[in-house]
C-alpha cells in the first residue's frame, strides 16, 4: 500500500509576497479553481483580517474538494487566545484548517518579539489548542525553524512539541531564509522525527534562495516528513517558494516516489500542468520561463543536432520524462545544427508528408540558412518557418498582397501646449483583383499613441475583406525586440506571438535594418498563417 | 587544508545549446574576459569544426589564466584517432585541455551509433591517448552515465576505466538527460569511486530538467567529485545546466563546503557575480530573473512587513547571507534610509556633492522610483540616471529644446519593380532664440534604409549650431530594446549606448509605448550627457 504525500499550496498567500504581485478577488478565486481540479489537498488562500482582499477572497469563495486554509500568526502575549483579534479574524473566515504561524528560533523570540521564550511556547499551545477547541484542523509553520534549530536545538523542538501536544494536525518546518542545505534539511527532519514528532505529522516548507527549495523539499520527505508546502511557479517572497510544478511531476513519475507515495494528484490530472502554469502567468501578465522544468516552453526542446537525429529514433534517448504526462510537447527547433530528418519530422507534425529523397528538403533547408545568416531566428517562430516550408513546397496559397505602406510618427504641441505624439499609417493591399487602402492611427484606449506598429496593425485589420472575421479573431500577446547581425551589419530581429480565440498560439518573426519594416513583415507573417490554419481560401 | 575544487564553465558551448541563444565571436570574447576575471579554473569555449563561429572564436582568442578547452566527439568507428578529421579539426584549435563526449549507455552505443560495445569502448580509450600524446589535458564526458549505469553498471564503469586508465585527467559523469535525482547522483558517484575512479579525478555534469542541477553538483561534491561543470545562469539545452551562478555563493559562503574546499574564485571576485549574471543577460537581450538566487534583483528584497521591520533591527534575520558578498543589495520598499546613502554614493562618484540632510536627496528618489515605476530602468543608463539627479538639482543647463519632429517610413516598389523602404525625419530644435529645422533621409553606405531611429539620430546632428563639434564627436554603438510594463500597460525601454573621439561610453534609456519616441528620447539624453560632460555653455 502506497503511503500519503499531502500537497499544500500557499500560492494565494506566500505566493503573494513575490515582488509586484498583488492579486485580485476574481483572480485568486480563478486560481482555486485550478489549484482544486488539480487535486491540491490544502489551499491556503491568505490572511483573513491583515489584508482586505484576503478577507473578502475567503467570503466568496465556494465549496472546494480541497482542505481550504487561513492563515495567521500565533496569539500575542499579554491575552488570551479567546481575547486575541488578529486570531479571532483569522477564525472567523472560518476555513476548517488554519494555519498559524509562530516563533521556534530563540534569537527571534527575544530580538524581534521581546518576550521570554517560556512565554513564547505558551503562545504557541494556547493558539492551537484554541483552534482545535474551535473544531479546526490545526497547522503550526514554525518559521526559521532550521535556523533556530542549529542556536538551540532543544528550544526549537520545545516550540514544536508545544504545537504538536496542543493538538496540531500538521508541524511544519519552515526554512524561512531559504538557505539551509538539503543534506541538513533531511539530517534535521530524521532528528526532529527521532525527538518524537511523527513524520505523518510534519510537513517542510523551503525558499529558493540557494536554488535547491525543490531537492529540499524532497530530502525532508526521504527523511520522512509527509506534508510539502510550495507555490504555483514557485511565486514567492525574494528567490520563492518550492515550486509545486516541478516537484507534482517528480513525485509522481520517478522512482522511489512514485511507486511509494500517493498524492491528491493523479496521474491523469497532471496532464494540467502546463496550461496551469502558464494561466498563471497570464494572470500575472508575465513572460512564462522558457526553461522551467517539465512545463516550460524549452524543456522538451532539443536544439544539438546529435540529439535531435537520436530523438527521432527514440524520444527516451534525450527525455528524461514523456513531454504529454505534463501535457507540454516536444519541439525539435531548426536551426542550422539541424538536418533533413529534423526538417521532415517538423513538417509531418504540421500535416505535410514529404519523402525522403525529395529534392526540396534540401531547397527549404537552405532557404532557412540563408534567413538566419541574415539574422532570422526559427527557434521560435515556427510559424514563420513552416511559411517558409510551405511556400518552397507551393502549399502556400497567396492570400494577399501588400502593395505599400506608409507610416508617419509625429510628436508636437498640442493646442494646451503639452508635447503629445501621433502614429498613422496607410497600407494598401491587393485581394485578388481588388484593391484596398486603409488608414488607421494609433490608439490605445485612453487616447493615447502606441507607436507605429500598432497603427500598421490597425491599419491592416480594418479591411481584409474576406478574412476580416479570420483577423479579427487574433490579436498580439508578445512583441520582442532583437538587435542582431544580418550578414555584415546589425539589424533588427522581431518575434510577434499572437493568439487567437481558440487559444492557439504562434510566434512569427522579422528582420530588416528598419525596425517598421521588420515588425510589419513579422505581422504579415502573423496573419499570414492564421489564415492558412484557417483553410482559407486564396 | 583545504581541499582544491574545480569549476568548469560551458556557457560558450553547453549555454548555447539554449533556444535563441546563437553568441557572436565578440561576445564569446566578452564572456571569456568575465569568466577568466571571475576566475573560473576551465573555459570550455566551443566545439571547432563543428561550429564556424566555434573556430574563428578559437583563433581570435588570446591569452587566459583559465585554461582553454575545446569541445568534440571520441573518434568514429572504422579509423584511427590520427585520422578522424572531426577530432583533428578539435585539436587543431590548439588548446591545452581538450573535452571528448562519449557514449557509457550501452542502448546508445547499439542505438545510436550502431556499433558493438567493445569498439565504443576502444573509441574512447583511443581517442583520450590521441589527445595525451599530443601533450593535451583530455576530459572525458560520460554523456549518459547515470542512465547507462542503471542498464549496466558494469559497462558505464568500463567507459569510464578507458578514459581513466588512458591518461584522462578527468573522467565526467554527465546526467544528460537532467532527471536523476540528487540522492541517486551521490549515491551512483560514491559507487563509481569505490570501482576505482578516484574522486579527484572525476567530475559532475547536471542538466535541470526537474529543477535540481544545483543540488545535483553538490551531491557529487559530497560524495567525492571534485569537478563541477555548469554555465552562467543556467543557460543551456532545454531546462538548462547547472547554474554556476548559484553554486558559487553556496560553496563559498555555505559549510561545510566553505572551510573545506578552495576554487579558482575568490570572495572578493565573488562580487563580481550579480553585474556577470546581468551583462549575459544584457548580451543575449533578455529580462534578467527577478527571482535568481543570490544575484535576482528580488533576492534581498522584503515584500512582508514584518520582515522589513525586522530586517531593520538585524540584517541575518531574514536573510540566508549577505547581499554584497554577490555585488546584489537590498531592497526594503518604503526604507529611504539605505536609498539616500547610495544615492549621495553614486552623485559623488559624478562629482557631485550633496550634503546629507539636503531635501534634495529624497526628490531623486521619488522621482527615480516614479521613473522606474513607468518602465525606465537605471541599472545601466547611468548618464540618463545622472541627468534626472542634475535635473532636480538644478545643474543641467538647458542646451537646446525639441519643438517638434516627424519621421515617416514608406515601402513601395520602386522604378525597378523591387519592394524598397525610405525613412525620412524633420527634427524642428530651438537653440537660444534661434530655431533650426532639419531634415534628412535614412541611409547606410550602401544606400539602404536603416530606418527611422537613424533618420532621426541623422536630422538631429546635421544642425546643431554651437554643439556641432561636440555631436560630431559620438556616434551610436548600441541600441536595444525591450518591452516592458510601465504601470498598468506595456511600453517600450529603449537603451542607447553612444561612444566618443575619446573612447568615452555612455548609456540612456527613453521610455514610452511608440518604440520610436523612446528611441528619439534615449538620443536626446545621449546629446545632453555629452554636451554637460564636454562642459559646453548653455
Amino acid at each position: 500500500m502506497a503511503e500519503r504525500l499531502y500537497l499544500y499550496d500557499t500560492t494565494l498567500r506566500d505566493g503573494q509576497q513575490t515582488q509586484g504581485v498583488q492579486f485580485s478577488v476574481a483572480e485568486k478565486q480563478a486560481l482555486t479553481v485550478m489549484l482544486d481540479r488539480l487535486g491540491i489537498d490544502y489551499i491556503e488562500g491568505g490572511w483573513p483580517g491583515a489584508n482586505p482582499t484576503d478577507s473578502a477572497y475567503f467570503e466568496a469563495v465556494g465549496e472546494t474538494r480541497a482542505t481550504m486554509a487561513a492563515f495567521g500568526m500565533t496569539k500575542r502575549s499579554g491575552r488570551s487566545a479567546q481575547n486575541d483579534d488578529v486570531l479571532a479574524a483569522v477564525l472567523n473566515a472560518g476555513t476548517s484548517a488554519v494555519c498559524l504561524v509562530g516563533k521556534s528560533h530563540d534569537y527571534h523570540v527575544e530580538a524581534a518579539l521581546g518576550i521570554s521564550r517560556e512565554e513564547n511556547v505558551e503562545n504557541i499551545r494556547a493558539s492551537v489548542a484554541h483552534c482545535v477547541a474551535e473544531g479546526r484542523e490545526a497547522l503550526f509553520d514554525a518559521e526559521h525553524f532550521f535556523d533556530g534549530y542549529y542556536s538551540d536545538p532543544g528550544y526549537a523542538l520545545e516550540c514544536l512539541r508545544a504545537a504538536h501536544e496542543a493538538g496540531a494536525r500538521w508541524v511544519v518546518l519552515c526554512d524561512t531564509n531559504g538557505g539551509t542545505l538539503p543534506a541538513e534539511i533531511g539530517r534535521i527532519v530524521s532528528e526532529v522525527i527521532a525527538a518524537g514528532i511523527p513524520g505523518d505529522r510534519l510537513g517542510i516548507h523551503c525558499h529558493d534562495d540557494a536554488g535547491m527549495a525543490v531537492a529540499g523539499s524532497l530530502a525532508a520527505v526521504e527523511a520522512g516528513a509527509r506534508q510539502i508546502q510550495g507555490t504555483l511557479n514557485g511565486l514567492g517572497e525574494r528567490c520563492g517558494n518550492a515550486n509545486l510544478i516541478s516537484l507534482i511531476p517528480t513525485l509522481l513519475l520517478k522512482e522511489p516516489y512514485a511507486s511509494r507515495f500517493d498524492t491528491g494528484v493523479t496521474v491523469e490530472g497532471m496532464k494540467a500542468l502546463t496550461r496551469i502554469s502558464r494561466q498563471l502567468d497570464d494572470i500575472l501578465n508575465r513572460v512564462p520561463r522558457n526553461n522551467a522544468p517539465y512545463v516550460g516552453a524549452s524543456a522538451f526542446a532539443h536544439k544539438a543536432g546529435l540529439h535531435a537525429s537520436a530523438i527521432l529514433k527514440d524520444p527516451s534517448t534525450y527525455e528524461h520524462v514523456d513531454p504529454s504526462t505534463v501535457g507540454n510537447a516536444r519541439v525539435i527547433p531548426m536551426s542550422n545544427q539541424a538536418g533533413q530528418s529534423n526538417l521532415r519530422q517538423r513538417l509531418s507534425e504540421m500535416g505535410i508528408g514529404v519523402e525522403k529523397a525529395d529534392p526540396r528538403l534540401s531547397r527549404i533547408l537552405e532557404e532557412i540558412k540563408d534567413r538566419e545568416d541574415r539574422g532570422y531566428s526559427y527557434d521560435t517562430a515556427q510559424a514563420s518557418f513552416e511559411l517558409v516550408a510551405r511556400r518552397e513546397l507551393g502549399l502556400l496559397p497567396q492570400f494577399f498582397e501588400v502593395k505599400r505602406y506608409r507610416v508617419t510618427v509625429e510628436r508636437r504641441k498640442n493646442k494646451y501646449n503639452r508635447m503629445v505624439s501621433l502614429s498613422e499609417a496607410v497600407v494598401v493591399v491587393k485581394i485578388g483583383e481588388e484593391k484596398r487602402l486603409s488608414v488607421s492611427e494609433s490608439m490605445d484606449e485612453t487616447g493615447s499613441d502606441r507607436g507605429p506598429v500598432n497603427a500598421l496593425a490597425r491599419a491592416l485589420a480594418k479591411d481584409l475583406g474576406p478574412y476580416q472575421d479570420a483577423i479579427d479573431d487574433m490579436h498580439l500577446v508578445d512583441f520582442k525586440v532583437r538587435i542582431t547581425q544580418g550578414g555584415t551589419e546589425a539589424v533588427t530581429r522581431v518575434i510577434i506571438d499572437s493568439e487567437d480565440g481558440e487559444g492557439r498560439r504562434w510566434s512569427t518573426v522579422g528582420v530588416s535594418a528598419n525596425i517598421v519594416d521588420a515588425s510589419f513583415e513579422a505581422l504579415i507573417d502573423a496573419v499570414t498563417w492564421k489564415l492558412m490554419r484557417d483553410g482559407q481560401g486564396a
